[in-house]
């Protein structure tokens, strides 16, 4: 029997889990989706994420592949994994790509949400799924500040202190920051992300918004290219990784996911 | 000291509770309330809600009221009841009421909303908060229909077999159902709700929108005025309580809750 290659979307609330990344003693998101497709395929399955979102961190489409010897329709593929996985993991699409298809590293872009409540009082209903900021925020000033990130940089300010990327060079294609009602969507999309950058972005932005620094800080700051120089990292639970790109060859564009319904696109 | 009157909005995620109405040996958002409010009071209180909502049915904006002779600012209720109260359920706001407020027979109106996800695959993120449709749903003829509903009726074919309100009559103000993406929302409000009644119509309505039962079929089955003649109730998870009104009067107007984000207003 010969091998295929295999590309999924996937939807997952972050909460219970230590982040997509399989690590020996933490549930991992990459993890359950390997245990239920090898119960799908009826061999071991090891499936590679585009993105490595962190502890805590929700994704409305995350990409991984995965190459097989099974042979089963791209439906059973679906609906047979979506019965293995627990409740707040599922698949949202399968579909066969060519030998030379990867996940992470065919990708051409990846979009990021990060949600904030911005309400007096806490929210039953939206707990774990976004930073609750008490003080009003200026939504049009972080807006402003957000666009000295445009274009190619060097987002050493917005790193982590472990991450292992290579190069801190990424390239911004669109960042905005809108309010609807009492929930301020700050959505970025990138050629890549560093580890943390879109929450390290979204502290900074906070303390603009909150009036404790002026718009122009944030260029300051990206300019510094030390994470010393940017405010506090927001909190994983906002975190939405909401989609990744690919040329149109390597991975033909799927239907819309849920993204459109529940975030505004950029 | 003397006894005051407190009117709190609460919003809760009704997944973990057998309903609104304390019950011996079952976990319910009125005693996990009545016991924060006790917390703070420093005496036994015990809350009145404006609708019971049944078990698993969520609430952008309940409203209940209670009897106190502890001294504090509203704000101290608020905060302080918050700290108490498990993360799935939230006090909104207190205010001081007249003595003569009644949370439920003070009640001019109330509006609840309910969500279906109309889409091939199940979504981890909206689990346990939507009634997931896998058919297509015709949004605009489940909306010309569910105007047959609009006015004073008795409502004997959307009434639990169980409930026990001593009439059946009750007048609907509005009634709406709308797409947006993979969602649809049928939100309405009335001047009251008999048990079960949004989940049934929602039920009813949801066979229009699958086509197996043209429009005309809802005023056919609410002038037979008997359960058995509607459809299958649509399943808890998917309903939300979204506001109940007072006269100007009894309760001032409140801030606009996040209902207004979440939920299309009707």
């Amino acid at each position: 029997m010969s091998s295929a290659r295999l590309a999924a979307g996937l939807e997952y609330d972050g909460g219970r889990y230590h982040g997509w990344q399989a690590q020996p003693g933490s549930p991992s998101v990459q993890s359950a989706v390997n245990q239920a497709l090898s119960r799908v395929a009826d061999h071991e399955v090891r499936c590679m994420g585009a993105g490595r979102t962190d502890a805590g961190v929700h994704a409305v489409e995350q990409v991984a592949h995965f190459d097989t010897r099974a042979e089963r329709s791209m439906r059973d593929w679906l609906l047979g994994a979506n019965t293995y996985l627990p409740a707040d993991i599922n698949l949202l699409w399968v579909r066969q790509v060519g030998p030379g298809f990867h996940a992470r590293h065919s990708a051409t872009a990846r979009a990021y949400a990060y949600l904030v409540l911005n309400r007096a009082v806490r929210s039953a209903l939206e707990r774990n799924r976004a930073w609750l900021i008490r003080d009003r925020l200026d939504a049009n000033a972080m807006h402003r500040a957000a666009q000295a990130l445009l274009g190619e940089h060097d987002f050493s300010t917005f790193r982590a202190a472990h991450c292992q990327a290579k190069s801190p060079v990424r390239r911004i294609h669109s960042i905005q920051v809108r309010r609807t009602g009492e929930r301020v969507w700050i959505t970025c999309r990138a050629s890549g992300f560093l580890q943390r950058m879109v929450r390290n972005i979204a502290g900074s932005l906070a303390l603009i918004g909150r009036g404790r620094q002026p718009p122009e800080w944030l260029s300051e700051i990206l300019e510094a290219r030390k994470r010393q120089a940017a405010g506090p990292a927001a909190p994983a639970q906002g975190l939405y990784l909401r989609g990744i790109a690919y040329p149109e060859a390597a991975l033909p564009r799927r239907r819309e996911s849920q993204a459109a319904s529940i975030i505004p696109l950029d």
